[in-house]
């Protein structure tokens, strides 16, 4: 298979029959594979099937996913919500915790749920997305495993803590998803693989300097003592580095803070506990004047910036959701592209569960490429 | 006067007469006066009494700052708020909605306010620290005259557009505010004077390509033709410039557009007429949880932060506000730093307006340095 993409309809139904068997409902699991897809969809590989052995993992083998309780409203209020996921798949309460800001935002205007002791939701900007489809303004935001050095420390002590931003316009919606970190870890893992060395301004070492070795950056952050990636804005404060660090920080206080959870650098203390918190928050902009008219004025913005003249050699100015929506329509045409590793563990996965793989993975024909 | 520093009291007493006799209450002109000297007291002094002479000629010699109809109350929910500021003076229209912020966030739990057509309203950190006082989370915005280049874009179509967060801890609050480029302006500004070089990715010039030449990049800023300051990130995507870019978005969205405003490319289009948008967030804290108790957690978080070990060379880590909080005790006790050309200006002020500058302008003697 030269280019391993398969059909989206056939991993759609394999997600979903996967789920199913890992003891979720027909809508739990519906949802779940909605927001891994939606991932590979936008072209966020890292984040999409590839991650589907590592929930199937954390549910049965490494217990990190609990199933014997059901994520709860604890706290509630006409505007806001907490939510106790009970350590449940992160995707659905998320999609519980979504929902009920929409709700509210549509009753009252605005819509504020926090959701503590969950785990990893997918994608920040699924959720932004999905309250923007609303015709709402949508933040979703989550603390992950602590990853971030903080700036002039050693030690990661906060997430790559992405922030999501979604609302509504033409002809593509405005969707910021964003980790406040300069760079994902994946992006380091593939330096690694490469053999490339890293640019200076990414990681920092157990030493408390700053590193060009990929693997020696990996390595340090596996062993928990220092080291790690460093904020937006890199390392030092001439480049913003205390501004990353700010908005890794905000994104601590809405989520951890906020629900009563931990903090990034509690989360997976424990290799069978994630205990991470999400934030959803849902705005009716109608509360401040014509709603349609507020979309035009952002369409027409965007539009403006898109259109505006390039730097030397820079193919475009985008807007941010335009990539992933251009993206979304190649990749439901062209198939989803799985790499090697991960179409071995999937196919291992339904082996495993006695599903044929050949009912699931539907290969889909390229075109030559144009030109 | 080798340290040009004067006392707090003078200097306040000297605003609030100064404002007086511009027509403002003496609320306002205390309102006004405290935003300006905070910023001096943060140690922030690009925003202090530094503007004092650009606020007053704003509002005779340019008539940028109009005094004919005050900030008003256009639209109004249970949690929301829409102020047409009518081009009146900025710290009033904003402590207005920041106190309207706080009043819906105690009754219904959250208060979202959005200002349009209003002024320069001083550190957007004011405003968020106001809210934190009264124990609530805040948050301020505003998007302000067009500088920061688009990701892969050569045009400046979005403001410096900082983003301030507060909240309540001890020792030190929380606070975080940032511009969302990678430098003020300011920041360009000194290197000119200095005859220094700009690092490479700080600002890009009228033809689409990174400068290190500050005077050459504020020409262009200034003439409008391309050219301006690049996001937090820089100019490449390797890292990060589309976050900042982002960031700089979500800012847009929250003031000009959702105000019903305009947008940071089209503020101060005339030279004598602003028109930037802000935004205030008030969030009961209360609602999720024990406020004191969230607020021990947020000081013990901060306290781990600043107690971790540091990157090599680096002196401490610091977290958001601590360096404020302490620049604050130190420049009430040794008085309000003004440079040269502020204090030749603050004089003359004094001059054209009869007013005697050494019953205002009181020099605080300094201590011999330590050591």
């Amino acid at each position: 298979m030269a280019d391993n993409r398969f059909s989206y309809e056939g991993m759609k139904a394999l997600s979903e029959t996967v789920f199913r068997r890992y003891g979720y409902s027909e809508e739990e699991a519906r949802e779940i594979t909605d927001v891994l897809l939606t991932a590979d969809l936008f072209g966020i590989e890292s984040h999409g099937c590839q991650r589907m052995t590592l929930y199937t993992n954390g549910i049965t083998k490494i217990g990190r996913i609990k199933r014997d309780r059901k994520p709860e409203v604890v706290r509630e209020t006409p505007v806001s919500a907490l939510i106790d996921a009970h350590e449940y798949i992160g995707q659905v309460a998320a999609m519980m915790a979504t929902r009920l800001a929409i709700e509210k935002a549509k009753k009252t205007g605005v819509g504020i749920v926090c959701v503590k002791n969950s785990n990893h939701y997918g994608i920040a900007g699924y959720y932004a997305r999905m309250i923007a489809q609303e015709h709402l303004l949508g933040v979703s935001m989550t603390n992950t495993e602590a990853i971030m050095i903080p700036t002039n420390g050693r030690q990661a002590l906060l997430g790559t803590n992405p922030i999501a931003v979604g609302m509504p316009a033409e002809p593509y919606p405005f969707l910021f998803d964003a980790a406040t970190t300069v760079v994902p870890r994946g992006k380091v893992e593939v330096y690694a693989k490469k053999g490339l060395e890293i640019p200076a301004d990414w990681a920092m070492d157990s030493e408390g300097k700053t590193s060009t070795l990929p693997r020696r950056v990996l390595d340090d952050i596996g062993k928990k003592q220092g080291g790690g990636i460093l904020p937006l804005g890199g390392a030092r404060e001439q480049f913003g580095s205390h501004k990353g660090y700010g908005f890794g920080m905000l994104v601590e206080i809405m989520t951890g803070i906020l629900a009563g959870g931990v903090t990034s650098d509690e989360i997976r203390k424990r290799f069978d506990c994630d205990r991470c918190s999400h934030f959803f928050l849902a705005v009716d902009y109608g509360m401040f004047g014509d709603r349609e008219e507020t979309e035009r004025r952002l369409s027409a913005y965007l539009n403006k910036l898109r259109e505006s003249q390039t730097a030397q050699g820079a193919p475009c100015v985008y807007t941010h959701g335009q990539k992933e929506m251009l993206a979304c329509e190649e990749n439901l045409r062209r198939g989803i592209y799985l790499n090697d590793k991960t179409l071995e563990e999937i196919t291992a996965l339904c082996r495993e569960l006695g599903l044929p793989p050949e009912t699931y993975l539907i290969p889909v024909p390229q075109e030559a490429p144009e030109g």
